[in-house]
């Protein structure tokens, strides 16, 4: 069974990402996610500005989120991502954050291909095949 | 089977929540779902306000979202919003998010009482059980 | 002396838009006068989306605020917008926002014009000349 | 004359930060303001959160920014943060964010000490008096 590389992002709860709950709203945690993401496709060896830039989009189709605990301000929390799935066309991205050592978040993000010129499904760029199937621990 | 009450509430898409792909970034939909969910409150007869003052949260403890088009800036979106699963201590929201004909997104949020003072799970406020489930299509 | 135009729009305080000073967060009333000025643009006749199209951004490079009192969420708010100086290149908005009677919030944004193409600083679109000076009271 | 502590932030942009004018939205520099100030007071020996556990808050009553150049997601910006004026009542934070060596926008944030029992402003509390004029350079 492959092993995904799991990547861990520490990020320190911002104030504007708090609510009159008094702890982080449950919109930001997309927003930690999408760094997460970030950074876990740098590790491709092509940033996520360059896939860009070189005329693609991982555009998001799905998301799902569920809340265990809560993150306060003040907190540095920890943001677990990996390649859950890699289709041909498609990718899953899973997440898992914490705080110390209690999970509050896990999620996962549903992606496809896009060509930017057309804004059309498409499959992943040839360049990526070989470093995305090394992410998700394919290869 | 019952027939849920449906809201729909007109929304001006923001220049601030679309992103450098031209479009509506997707944590955007999360915080429209919540304008909808605050509208559906209301007509319950207590304004989600009113039920924080009273000594309650209905946390976020479960999102789930699917995009199927995008929304733009100079768009107004419809976003309908209804109670669809109702739980004594539990609530689930179902939305849809419309441009024009198209629907762009469908979701849910998944919901616990909790205890303000305390920050414990609770049963659902009794002031609250006739109206919401009158929202829910059950009375 | 000229008397712009002014127009007003209610906003409805979002969940997401408060911190855990149980109040609207500062940066909140930053989106709040976008949408004024979206809507202050429309009433030239070219809506902001189509200014844009048409190969126009108009660039925020100044941006002030005084908080004077505090939104909450229940509230809708009324943001007002009015053209405060209008240059050949520039252009200055003046807001005050409203809860009830109160002004909670004053401010101003400055802006230059630039070509969508090159990114550089221009004049104003001939086009938008007449239907603006309109706007700043001017005709 | 006191030469203030200058702290320098380095931030991630985040493609939530971005708008569909390809580059950061003017309001996410607010934000991002706003961690380095929180990094700033941590400098005092007393993190923001302990400052408001203890009974105050720091609320800001202005805000004003100029943006000379633009940031870009896939880049890391430098955010500097320093006490600019250190009154009985009130505090002032100057700011600079820059793209390598380019200054893309400066700016402050003005703030009242407040009372979070009554909302009322009231002095700088007793225990930060000493480390703030060590922030502001004057010890």
């Amino acid at each position: 069974m492959p092993t995904p590389i799991r990547i861990s992002v520490p990020i320190e709860v911002r104030y504007i990402e708090t609510d009159q709950m008094g702890r982080v709203h449950h919109a930001s945690y997309v927003a930690w996610m999408e760094v997460a993401r970030t950074r876990l496709c740098a590790e491709s060896g092509f940033s996520y500005a360059e896939i860009e830039a070189g005329g693609h989009f991982l555009m998001v189709v799905g998301l799902e989120l569920r809340y265990s605990g809560a993150a306060l301000y003040g907190d540095t929390v920890r943001v677990d991502c990996w390649v859950s799935e890699l289709g041909s066309r498609t990718l899953r991205f899973g997440y898992e954050i914490f705080r110390g050592e209690q999970r509050v978040t896990s999620g996962s993000t549903y992606h496809v291909w896009v060509e930017r010129a057309n804004g059309k499904p498409c499959s992943m760029p040839a360049m990526l095949r070989e470093p995305f199937a090394r992410l998700a621990g394919r290869l």
